[in-house]
């Protein structure tokens, strides 16, 4: 059973990655079920809308992440509620969290889950990931859900190899997101499950992890507050991976990265 | 002209890897020049020592480049200064410190300059490495050197791709480090340096950026401190990369990630 | 009803003042409940130890709260079970955290309780002391327990003055540790708590948070590994503050900080 | 010679504090020099504007510090180089920061030098404070400049005091601002240099940190972004400090922090 997924779309020109790409890679590679991440899916790189969920739905993807990137724009608050395929970190604190942390499918008969996880390491305070992702495996294992694939949205390899090592062979795969470079460690763990630190990003390819290069460097150069915008010319980028599960038991039987840029193009299976 | 670079060697498997395969490396792809970052080679996996860093030499390296762990084992003092072929981050701050944050070498004739730098993003307190590279980068080209190479000591994938941008076209390939797992973003930059976010580690494979993972998955449960150590079981990993600079202009030809583990066993070239 | 609080005691300096002045401020002000800050209690200003602690009760302290560094000093896992006079932060994560985060006294019949929380910016990550706290105090409420006090041990001062606002009328009083500065806004909240950011620390003062300063200000200058030491010469300090709460509301009715130093010599009141 | 010194002015109630209390503190307490801290002036508690500089020069101050948010409100690039009595923090860095780090005045024939410091603890990437101030105070040395009053603005209590202890003896004072929450150590240090870990803010003091409670209490619930505002109701507070320096020697005599809230009436002194 192939899992396709996309790493963070970035802007519209990740948008337009994805709508000319993900057809193609649907139609190549035919996986069951398609998962991306869409926290940086607006123009402005933060944040996803309800119009932009329902292109890459309609582009592909069967189930939408997000990351720390999912609040970012107010909309999300009136119509996360409305759907289960769009899913948010599972561990921001509070009881009256919109939307939700995982999404069940099933597919022709299989049950499968898609969990969206956050680290902590450099980033917003949230819930422990760990505790909590331990909790729900334990639900969905009651549940017999046996194909369960995490989007860990962190910063740093450590806490995403750790979170790795231990969910190895109680999830099927997991894979990284949030810096936006795709990481070239595609491995199946001694218990079976894939892991990939990171997927990389779906968009412009030019920038720093996506925005105009100019006023990063000044920011660095200056340490004064500086606007970022995201790259709209030069070439893009398309990030992501393709893993490959056992229906029977849910570990991973092989992984494979995807990228598609100037120096990768698009070559058909 | 052929630039050899490998990522972050940690403890005793990391020196077991390069003492293996540096050797079988240097006599298919016959670099001219061999750079290895031994920032974490101790048994402990903090630091370097005058035993570490000879054996390295003797396995193959030209130089040797350093990180945030530079200081870590205090041996490190009594030799950094013997030498100018083991170099720390350029932009630790004081007029004192130990060592230099460049070594110059004379490759047949041909002068070459490997930099050290770290990033600041999420790291201690350095003097800012953008600044100070401009300067030592103009220096450079005075003494008429046009073959560059930096060693960008960094966590975070935007502060190196801003350091990418802010030097392209001024030096011949910037390599990052520090976070021990190689990115697979290969890439000659518009105006002609070569660029990869992280060369990735060698050594362990199994644990967590090196350490046996059981400490560290406790250290993410408990937010007690723990003790970490160097995985010394199961399978090692070589990473690093392979930049081809053309002598006459100083800017890469091509460049390519390589990487020695048990899914890609080594194969002669 | 009298609540003496002292902050942060530090090494051996800070032992020898509460020796010396504990009993004295106990017998001028008849505090009917004691409590002591002593995460840095041991030799090296880290952690607590058995002897220790019962130094500090015996000096007067009815219960002995801790903070970040609670597990620095390894005997506290032999002991902390079988006291429960001493606390450490409520909100450090795990189900087998060893000790408690409360501790409940019965004073000539009035119930009382002592909360240790601590913050998450710039600290350890360690569950949400707000969403904890919430929890605990609705649960002491229905045990009819009307007097409670927090010890809150965090850096920042918004945290603690957020906390603060979030308790203010559900209990006695806030004091903030950690920072081991104390600060000059002791306030009576609008709902009735009383509140102090910081209540300093008790130990050496001639020191940079009780280190000795030269290898501190080494550090800032190097960003190198140092060493630092309790400073165990020069001038000692005695910082806290002394909460006089309303029995029958819980209601705090005053408070004022109390300094003993070089330039506040203690007087008898 | 007396040093009246006000911490950061936070919005509409900040500036409207002044103007009611810093004309009676100057009649009252006749300081040759009176400083304050504008960096939270602006109605959104951001920055400083040209109206609301020359508003706090016309109640009484000589000259303006800044800090973190010196660059916040953009109208600041278009007046800060006509003025040398609004300095910003010395160790931005770059060599075209805007402004100056540091303002000499001429006191009826008295050279004085106020410098402005930020720290990097928990706070932007800035050049490293203590190395620069060294170069600038050994040069304000040469130009026979005895008395110097030093702004740094700093989060941690450990890099304020290190750098008074870097400085005693060198400059006259140094009073720390941006936590917004007087401390109460006010000192004489060794060797003649008064102290002060932060003097506290200027503004609303019903809030936290000078902003309505709420919503930050909802983002410490939540991880989510939150709109915070500057309080405009309730009580006021002002905060600051006396500093006397001997004009000889510069070295501080004594010093005394200063408050005037709903609970310290401003009283004639
Ligand atoms: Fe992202
Ligand atoms: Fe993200
Ligand atoms: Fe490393
Ligand atoms: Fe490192
Ligand atoms: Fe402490
Ligand atoms: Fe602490
Ligand atoms: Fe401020
Ligand atoms: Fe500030």
């Amino acid at each position: 059973m192939e899992f396709l997924f996309l790493g963070d779309v970035v802007g519209e020109m990740g948008m337009h990655m994805v709508n000319e790409y993900l057809p193609l890679l649907k139609h190549d590679l035919k996986p069951q079920v398609t998962i991306v991440n869409g926290e940086n899916a607006t123009k402005v790189g933060r944040g996803i809308n309800l119009k932009l969920f329902k292109q890459l739905m309609t582009d592909g993807a069967d189930v939408v992440t997000l990351g720390n990137h999912a609040w970012n724009n107010e909309e999300i608050f009136d119509f996360i509620n409305d759907t289960d395929k769009l899913i948010r970190p599972l561990n921001y604190p509070g009881n009256d969290v919109p939307g939700k942390g995982c999404c069940k499918l099933n597919i022709n008969g299989t049950k499968v889950a898609v969990i969206n996880l956050q680290g902590r390491i450099f980033m917003e305070e949230t819930d422990d990931p760990f505790a909590i992702v331990d909790k729900l495996v334990t639900q969905l294992k009651k549940e017999n859900i046996k194909i369960i694939f995490v989007d860990m949205h962190a910063e740093t390899t450590s806490e995403k190899k750790a979170m790795a090592m231990f969910l190895d062979g109680r999830v099927s795969a997991i894979v990284g997101t949030h810096t936006h470079v795709q990481t070239n460690d595609m491995q199946i763990l001694p218990q079976g499950t894939a892991f990939l630190t990171d997927a990389g990003m779906t968009g412009p390819n030019d920038g720093v992890i996506g925005m105009t290069y100019q006023p990063v460097i000044k920011k660095f150069l200056t340490s004064r507050p500086n606007r970022f915008e995201v790259e709209t010319k030069g070439n893009g980028i398309l990030s992501g991976c393709l893993i490959d599960i056992d229906k029977k038991d849910g570990h991973a039987k092989k992984g494979k990265t995807i990228l598609i840029n100037k120096d990768h193009p698009y070559q058909q299976v």
